[in-house]
């Protein structure tokens, strides 16, 4: 039987501060590894044994995957990075306090920006500081492509021809891929596994640092998907990750 | 202007106790953590942007380059990892405490299987616990390339076809590489690019976690190679380095 396990990172030092992250380059925060560990050690209890891991271009998705690996003593595997599986583009959000944010602009403002499908938050100048046109690691990327802010749609047409091209084929070679990525890149490849419509994607809250495994027949269909861990955590983990945006 | 920067790894937890490693996959001491972070800082402090990085199968490597490139906020740049550049192995005497060993054996005989150019220590048997035959991360390498002890001769002819074909080539697409990696599995490329000859590899000694910086001009040709850090503080790491196989 072959699996892909997702990962969303761990709680980041903005997590814990409500900010918008975004594309901005935030560090976990302690607990983030921590839980990053926790996630090692239920993958390792489930005797996981990856032959290949994918991880976007930010820190918290990336040390997410090196402490899970570390602690697996998998950390000799391949591991490949694209800017493609990144965080959903916050546009000019980017930095600022959900919290004050949605003081400012109404709760349900705030929802919509984080939850709507198609509306995508206010852009970025491509000047500004935190552009991705003047941050050396996407330098390599057609200027088409790099994004100034995103809706949920245009995240996950980001996301897809990495998903088509890369990580789904690697199935046919690979018996367990590990993906450790962000709470929206990873909205998208569960949307296509899952056949989840628009209106009902938005409403997924991926709890952080928390296995989620789909399991595939030898033709690479879905047969089956589940968390890993205690389901009455997940659940309060969930909860909590959707009452983020609220004012209070 | 072209440049290669190779990192032998932090103490590690073996190190610190002062036994045998070779392919054993001990981790980082938290002085070895803490020397990687300071190999990040002076990197980052001389302007070092990487566009590749390389290293072993073993942690203490694959960490040393993780907290590296973290400080650095370079951890998203394409890491590929080898068995190739492993440490030498070191057959039996794997895990047994060198200090105990010299004074088993006599440090002249430690001192000949730790430092001699062709003499490789006592074998192990294939289905030894410590084996690389019995371990998941080689299941994929052809069996008559897997040893079960090395002299340090061994060990840089079992290197260098991964540099030739690796990492020296990339260097025509990449300005900035760095390897992390092991004190014997480093010497082989030393010996190599500065035509260093077979009795004297044996006794340079890399200190632990120190930036060793080769220039090359645009015809890869080497001009110029030097430690980033304070001399004196490099010159005390060497030394003690030198007396790890000592008796008292």
């Amino acid at each position: 039987m072959k699996k892909i396990v997702l990962l969303r990172h761990g709680q980041s030092t903005w997590n814990k501060e409500n900010k918008f992250t975004g594309w901005m380059n935030v560090d976990l925060s302690e607990q983030g590894v921590e839980e990053a560990k926790k996630a090692g050690k239920l993958l390792k209890e489930a005797n996981f044994h990856f032959d290949k891991a994918y991880t976007s271009y930010l820190k918290r998705a990336i040390k997410t995957l090196n402490v899970t690996l570390d602690v697996m003593d998998q950390d000799w595997i391949p591991v490949e990075k694209s800017w493609r599986l990144n965080e959903k583009h916050y546009g000019a959000l980017q930095g600022l306090n959900k919290s004050e944010t949605a003081v400012k602009y109404g709760d349900e403002q705030v929802h919509i920006w984080r939850r709507s499908y198609d509306i995508a938050p206010a852009a970025l100048e491509k000047n500004d500081d935190r552009s991705p046109f003047i941050d050396p690691r996407y330098q390599d990327v057609p200027s088409d492509y790099l994004p100034l802010t995103e809706s949920l749609k245009e995240t996950i047409e980001r996301i897809m021809p990495y998903w088509e091209c890369e990580i789904y084929p690697a199935l046919k070679k690979c018996d367990q891929i590990l993906v450790a990525a962000h709470g929206n890149s990873l909205r998208g490849i569960i949307k296509h596994l899952k056949g989840i419509s628009d209106e009902a994607i938005s409403e997924l809250n991926l709890p952080t640092a928390v296995p989620y495994v789909f399991e595939f027949d030898d033709d690479l269909k879905l047969t089956k998907d589940y968390f890993l861990g205690d389901p009455e955590e997940i659940k309060k983990l969930m909860e909590s990750v959707a009452n983020q945006g609220k004012s209070k």
